[in-house]
């Protein structure tokens, strides 16, 4: 570790009496972040929004800042219009971090991504939080898309639809390439990104907008034959040898074979 | 599409003359986000952080908000105190969506995820942010995590190391599990998470300090299996079939056997 002040390691939170080493006597309460001088409410309010308004706004603004931001920045430019601050100066700009799967990596889906984000947003509780991406991340696994077909398209093909069994991108995106036959990187490709992203921004809007009104919109399960691998994999299962809720098959391939 | 009025439609973007359908009439430019009256300036200003204290107050930060939040909120915090707003009122804890790699889903490791927010956040153009994104995840992939040793241990135990060789949770997790003999979800296994974290945040500053110094901190390459496979299905290869840069190996176990 470099030479540091006690004013670096501190920052605000106060003055550790006599001179004791960072690293072993400082509790937990010292080191972490300070909570008090938190100046932002949280959780920001929501208020109803139109679905497909949120859905053509998500379809043009992909071509600004990708998939991450094109459902993250209408949602909140909504609300700036509504509120005004803080949406207005939220830096949105920070979520083009989540194109093609988060910097390209084809990891998460960044219209998912981005929607998780939202919801991270306006949910307070961790459990309402789970659920409500839980739901959308079902949704987007079992849904053949994309669904949205823009008044005004930037790509105006015949879009072919196809049900990604994952919330990667790099799995959507090569199963929708093997159904339409088209390449990855192509335009109509990234085409299908714009709509599927408008689809999700939608679909998230549809679920915060239940969520206020009190009401569920669970209605989603997870697959029958992903329930029976964590009848085995899961917490305080047999084995309990892995964490997630992603459908299986869709990278064990070739289980049904080799499995017990 | 339900009943909206005209203001509803537009926002503050302004008025639409005549009578028109929206999703017939209405050009690009008046349905997506407006950008004039945006307050927020971009990108926010980093400034050199000690990568040992942001690594120490993340161990300690995942107990409040989890693993992207962990690496999300001490690098905020910090230029907080240095700088005030609008780092201050940002709402942090939005990021707690992160958690097991996204709302439990196993998808993208929720710590890479707060680490590329960071750097969505802090870095302009989209070339360098992928690269920066880039270096982080292929650090993460071949790097036997967690090195980091907290002076003050949550749960104070002999802690093993693995590569995950993927940016996914679910597998990250697992192959951990594999390798140390512990279950999933247990105190272990969520030490292993908390450490881990550490070292991620720890290798962001890094990696944003190298940046702001004008310094490459690109020392990782993509394995030689990776870019063997990319010959043929990445962008503008034979194939063409597939994007992102994950380890292929990490899903697509059998494919020595049965590939051409």
């Amino acid at each position: 570790m470099k030479h540091v002040t006690r004013r670096q390691i501190l920052g605000p939170i106060g003055i550790v009496a006599g001179s004791c080493v960072l690293t072993s006597c400082l509790s937990e309460n010292l080191v972490s972040s300070p909570d008090k001088d938190k100046k932002s409410s949280f959780p920001w309010q929501y208020a109803t929004l139109e679905p497909d308004i949120t859905a053509e706004r998500t379809y043009y603004d992909c071509s600004k800042g990708h998939c991450m931001y094109g459902v993250f920045a209408p949602v909140v430019s909504q609300l700036a219009e509504k509120y005004g601050e803080s949406y207005e100066s939220f830096p949105v700009d920070m979520m083009r971090y989540g194109v093609g799967g988060t910097g390209d990596s084809g990891s998460l889906c960044g219209a998912l991504n981005g929607s998780a984000a939202l919801i991270g947003l306006f949910i307070k509780t961790e459990e309402e939080m789970k659920q409500l991406i839980g739901e959308l991340f079902l949704w987007y696994e079992q849904t053949e898309l994309p669904i949205y077909v823009p008044g005004k398209a930037i790509l105006d093909i015949e879009m072919p639809k196809s049900a990604s069994n994952s919330v990667l991108c790099h799995v959507s995106a090569t199963t929708w390439c093997k159904i339409s036959g088209y390449k990855a990187f192509t335009k109509p490709q990234k085409e299908c990104c714009k709509r599927l992203t408008a689809d999700t921004a939608k679909k998230t809007v549809e679920i915060l907008n239940a969520h206020f009104a009190g009401k569920s919109s669970a209605v989603h399960k997870l697959d029958e034959k992903v329930e029976k691998c964590k009848s085995c994999h899961t917490k305080d299962s047999k084995m309990s040898d892995s964490r997630g809720t992603m459908n299986c098959g869709s990278c064990h391939f070739s289980l049904a074979k080799a499995h017990p």
